[in-house]
C-alpha cells in the first residue's frame, strides 16, 4: 500500500501536516516532562544511565517515527494514533479511504 | 612506567582504595547536581539531546577511567589529581617515588 505526493490534495496536505505538528509537540511536551521528572529522581550512578538507556532508545524511536512524506504518511499517522499522539477526529477532512486505512492500520 | 600489583603494600593499598572511592563519589555527586540542573533547563527537543550527547560522552569516560588496577593506578590517581577530583594530600601514606610520580603525571 502506497500512497503518494500526487494523491493528496491541498487541503489534506494542509490538514496533515497540522496534525502531524500536534502530535509531535504532544509527544515533545511529554518526553520533557518525563526526562525532568526522571533527573529529579536521581539517586546515584545507575539512575543517570538508566536516563542515558531511555533517552538514547527515545532518540532513535523520534528520529526514526516523524517522517513527513506522503509515501509513508499513513503509517506514520496510524501509529501516532495507536500511541495515542493524535485522535482520528483530528485528522477530519482527509478522504474516507485514507481515514480508513489509518483507522485499520492503527488496530493491528 | 608499570608499578604492578606487588609493589602496593598492604597500608598503601588501603590508602589507596580510599582515595579511589572518595574521589569516584564527588565526581559522580558532581555529575548527578549536573545532570538535575540540565535537565531543569530544558525547553525544548534539542536540549534533551544535548543532555544526552552530555551523557554519552560521560559514560564513555567514567567507564573508562576508574579503573581500579594497581598497574595503572599512578596514571588513574595523576588523572583524578590533574581534574581536580582527588588532592595530593588525599594520598599521603603511599612511598614518596609514588607520590612524586603521580604528582609530575598531574603536571603533564
Amino acid at each position: 500500500m502506497q500512497v503518494n505526493d500526487a494523491q493528496w490534495s491541498n487541503t489534506e496536505k494542509k490538514i496533515a501536516q497540522e496534525a502531524f505538528e500536534k502530535a509531535y509537540k504532544r509527544e515533545i511536551n511529554t518526553l520533557i516532562s518525563v526526562v525532568r521528572q526522571q533527573a529529579n529522581e536521581i539517586v546515584e550512578l545507575d539512575d543517570i544511565w538508566r536516563l542515558h538507556d531511555f533517552l538514547s532508545a527515545r532518540r532513535h524511536e523520534i528520529d526514526g517515527k516523524y517522517d513527513y512524506r506522503y509515501s509513508v504518511l499513513i503509517f506514520v499517522f496510524s501509529g501516532l494514533l495507536k500511541d495515542g499522539w493524535l485522535h482520528l477526529d483530528e485528522l477530519e477532512g482527509l478522504d474516507k479511504d485514507k481515514l480508513t486505512k489509518i483507522a485499520a492500520l492503527a488496530q493491528m
